[in-house]
């Protein structure tokens, strides 16, 4: 049993005193006390390792108290298995030195043993629920397949993901083939999550909003179905597409128990695209987390006004940035501890 | 009198026989004749000889014979006037060297002679009109104020234009005061384009989707709406915003004659988000162009229908990509020439 129960709660659509609150990319980056830890050990060091994985992943906690934790991990551990080299350059973000191409380095792409080759992920979720001795819910993620193969063909991070959109739309055969590969062993890494001890999962479709609703349809969406129902009976699964708002219908009957919204779509636009009944997560601007500290508790009081405090998550819109002030991180999980209805 | 009306009847709203096309970005870039002007002159030269602009600016019409032409520039040169150096880097793109960072710097920024620091552009146009001859209208451009602030405060281009919304975010005045620089500025450019002889003018607000709405509002859209009102009695002005869907609504409102529509959107929901009366411009995806001709000319079919002939103006969601084969391109352009209404 899990003693603050408000993000579990907020997943089944119960009614709860305050909304719960957690950060996109909370355990990272802009904590002093990570900067620490990377000092020492490189990216997949650090994610490879469970002692560090699981001390990451609690640090936020620790520090802010947010009524969820998320493990320390990446979404390219899932390629990493498969066969398809990753690294982690400082500056540019993710390089894969040998991005796939072309139908024939589909070859080279494996569907992994999960245990044997994302065993560290689980002794990481094992070791965080030591830490975590049951105070609050611990949530396992992965990327969707779509935003994978991003990386997979791009090599790289990109403004717009041109060349994996024209992978897609070139190759389409050989596109499928491999976001079906994605699927597979991304269906059996998040389940062996859930045995080993998470209380929720999140997808991550981060470059979502590259796609016509056509092509979200056909290269996205159709694949994190798949994931959803595979899951959905084990776990709450939260759906978050970056600039996916054009979905959020087609999402909000999937069988998620939640979805993330980005900064772009109004709660309001939020409630009315998604039917009302769903539970939604979002959507405060990372960059908003950059104003003074009074500010943001008011946009944030705001925020939860115009979601309602049930069936609601309150976090950022997208991950937190590097460059964000502890005091405003701070700031921000206060002003949802704080929050008292309008009248109350 | 322009021969072919097509482009400014769709503008007034008037019923057409077929849409009117042209392709954002159409002069430049994927023209074999572009490459070859391209290997003699560097960026700035071409945008500032008027022969060459004019030349390049005609290129794709006596090649593809689209409803419009736009004339070769850059939105860059605006903040180029004002005092800001702008450099064009091979692979790189736009490089800013001294970038607007704090209060003080905006102590260099100057609002120009237009006439003076801009002539060139002005000749361009005197001297396309000429090649022209009345054939097809030309369209002048300009970047909206948010989306050339972006640029003076990153540098360079961006993923999410993250140290441009830190700027607006932590140094608000200062961030209105450039804002109101830039607009003044557009303001009496667009003027003077239109004394040159062009028959429509479009803003584009190429990063106003890295912004929330309310963000949207007062960073970009209040700018904007300044530029329409001062235009919209002497030409028709185009608003476009990519990744704008939720400021749609108050685009629809503003007194522009044609809304620019991304991808994302679909016609349906740009009818329905733009309240239904208003000339929309879109949508389809650039990487679309990447598939086979004969699919290009079935989707291009397609997006009439769901658009509607009327009120309509088929062009991309954003700029034609730099590797779209001329054929595909010829294949767009075609599809709307030979289109038939549903039973015609």
């Amino acid at each position: 049993m899990i003693k603050n129960e408000l993000f579990l709660k907020a997943l089944r659509g119960e009614t709860v005193s305050r909304p719960p609150v957690w950060m996109m990319r909370q355990a990272g980056r802009y904590l002093p006390e990570f900067m620490e830890i990377k000092k020492n050990y490189d990216f997949f060091t650090r994610c490879q390792t469970p002692e560090l994985a699981s001390e990451i992943t609690v640090q936020p906690i620790r520090r802010f108290g947010m009524d969820a934790a998320i493990l320390f991990s990446d979404i390219l551990v899932i390629p990493q298995a498969m066969n398809i080299d990753v690294e982690m350059r400082p500056g540019t973000g993710p390089w894969l030195p040998k991005p796939i191409r072309t139908s024939s380095d589909l070859d080279r792409v494996e569907i992994p043993d999960v245990t044997d080759k994302l065993g560290y992920v689980m002794e990481a979720i094992k070791m965080t629920k030591e830490k975590l001795d049951d105070e609050i819910p611990l949530i396992g993620f992965a990327g969707s397949p779509w935003t994978i193969l991003c990386y997979c063909v791009e090599g790289q991070g990109s403004k717009n993901f041109a060349m994996a959109k024209e992978f897609c739309f070139t190759k389409p055969f050989a596109a499928h083939m491999l976001l079906q590969k994605i699927t597979d062993t991304t269906i059996t890494y998040l389940k062996e999550k859930v045995k080993a001890g998470v209380n929720a999962v999140q997808i991550f479709d981060s470059w979502g909003g590259m796609l016509s609703p056509k092509d979200y349809q056909e290269f996205s969406w159709q694949y994190m179905q798949q994931i959803i129902d595979a899951l959905k009976d084990e776990t709450h699964v939260i759906a978050f597409g970056k600039g996916c708002w054009f979905a959020l219908d087609k999402m909000a009957k999937s069988g998620a128990s939640a979805l993330g919204i980005d900064w772009t779509c109004s709660p309001a636009n939020a409630r009315y695209l998604t039917g009302g009944q769903i539970t939604l997560q979002g959507n405060f601007d990372p960059s908003r987390l950059l104003s003074p500290p009074d500010d943001i508790k008011k946009m944030v009081a705001k925020m939860i006004d115009e979601f309602g405090k049930d069936k609601y998550i309150v976090n950022l819109g997208h991950g937190i940035l590097p460059n964000i002030p502890v005091e405003n991180a701070a700031a921000f999980v206060e002003a949802v501890k704080e929050y008292k209805q309008p009248g109350e």
